[in-house]
């Protein structure tokens, strides 16, 4: 059902209202519970993954190559210029999607579900309090590329379902089980509960290497923010402290720490050639 | 030399115009022999690696603590309104500094060059046209904590010194030296000719696992763009194809490679074991 619009202030189209402002984008995507897929690939793939379009933006280019996807749902057709207007920035491949935001299973419930498929998660990653949203995407990218289970956050970890963690993560945030903690103090206890291994992942050098931790049969890895780090908390809860091995001559370059992604990347293809 | 200024179009401050036009300021930059640092811990990398700041410009809050790197630089104080003003987003720690561009090696005399200290590099990436800033200053931020020792740069891909690249490269984009290719065609026998060991990376399966592959004294591995990867022209030239495996539940989840900056921080990582 196409649907031709020439007000970017339409508000039939107000879903779409100030991509750009993260502050005002969380709060109305969590009150009309959707969020935005952006580009003709991130919306197949919602779609492929069973999330339900709510309603489709886009420019008369993009129409004919959607059409398969967009069926009967309502599609604004605006101009080039509205587009911007109203994303603030060069649409990737011309399209948006505001998608239903799907209910996220319990800590307990992700743990004992089905994982991404064969039995209950064996390997997954804690994020806490991450506050880029592409490094949230990216890290859930590599989580899907290098065979992790599954994903919790923190209570006040970045969402992966904002429009640029979703699109970072080239749709991986659809496909890979995650939840979230409501409780931070004590979330980490039902984590340990449920057997696994908590391993808390810190650029000090003195902890033990990554390739010579112990693993075991399940296995958390905890990670920290970009600026701070893990909170003392979750490093003295942990069973673990692990860090990935850097150059003597980090220091001498000013590095003291990989980046949060680096630092999954890494530890995540430790975790899989571990198996 | 602190220099009060309220009005974002002053012409003394022209150097820090419209700092998120990334083309305005390709040719802005290249054309004035500058690049910008953004925040304190930037400015102070920048200054420490010997590099030379024209200005710099700040707010009242952050003068302080700029006092001792400032000197005799001209130092230009504004509002908190007309720096949003002039950068058109937060900056990121209150202040921003104009720096010389520095001149750069050859190909040629950076790989027979000290590398960073401690003889001739033997462990170096090779990038092919990324494109995204803040992609090409994660790589460098790996390259300094991992150990690589220098960095070459096919003609078109994207500049480390632009500023996202410096800010995401925490500076490690000051630490590490690279060169420029002229010539992206016969680029890579250069580089083959001083003796290193060409491995392409590609998130091809069917190519040499990573940690099977042959190293040797000097080695150069080869990342390609984000969207098409590595050229057939670099693929055919390298001596050896290199991937790192994924998780075979990777594709039925949408995803058929790794981003280009956990890729490397995965390879590099792997290099540094194998020294
Ligand atoms: C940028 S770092 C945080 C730096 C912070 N100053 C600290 O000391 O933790 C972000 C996260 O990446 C992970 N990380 C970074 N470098 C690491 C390394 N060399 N080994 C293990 N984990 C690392 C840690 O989980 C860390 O919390
Ligand atoms: C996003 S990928 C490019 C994807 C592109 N479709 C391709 O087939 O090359 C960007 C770069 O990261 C590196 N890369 C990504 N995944 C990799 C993997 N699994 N093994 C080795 N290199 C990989 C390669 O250098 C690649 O050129």
């Amino acid at each position: 059902m196409v649907i031709p619009v020439d007000d970017a202030a339409d508000p039939r189209i107000a879903d779409y209202v100030r991509l750009r402002d993260s502050e005002l984008r969380k709060s109305l995507e969590a009150e009309r519970g959707l969020f935005i897929a952006e580009g003709e690939k991130v919306i197949r793939r919602a779609v492929a993954t069973g999330h339900r379009l709510r309603s489709v933006l886009t420019t008369a280019k993009w129409l004919d190559r959607l059409a398969d996807v967009i069926g009967d749902v309502p599609t604004y057709l605006v101009s080039d210029e509205v587009m911007r207007g109203i994303a603030g920035f060069q649409v990737h491949r011309g399209a948006l999607a505001a998608v239903e935001r799907p209910e996220l299973p319990s800590v307990a419930g992700l743990l004992t579900g089905p994982g991404s498929g064969e039995g209950p998660p064996g390997r997954i990653l804690i994020l806490e309090d991450l506050v880029d949203h592409g490094n949230v995407g990216a890290i859930f990218r590599c989580a899907a590329a290098l065979g992790v289970d599954a994903i919790i956050l923190s209570p006040r970890c970045a969402d992966p379902l904002y429009r640029r963690a979703v699109k970072v993560s080239m749709g991986a945030v659809f496909a890979i089980p995650y939840a979230r903690m409501d409780d931070w103090y004590h979330g980490l206890g039902e984590v340990r509960a449920a057997g696994f291994r908590l391993l808390a992942l810190t650029p000090d050098q003195s902890a033990v290497p990554l390739h010579e931790a112990e693993l075991g049969e399940r296995v958390a890895l905890l990670l920290g923010s970009e600026g701070d780090g893990l909170s003392a908390r979750w490093l003295d809860l942990a069973d673990e402290r692990v860090c990935i091995p850097m150059s003597p001559a980090a220091m001498a370059r000013g590095v003291d720490s990989l980046n949060v992604v680096a630092a999954a990347a890494i530890a995540c293809h430790g975790l899989m050639r571990g198996r």
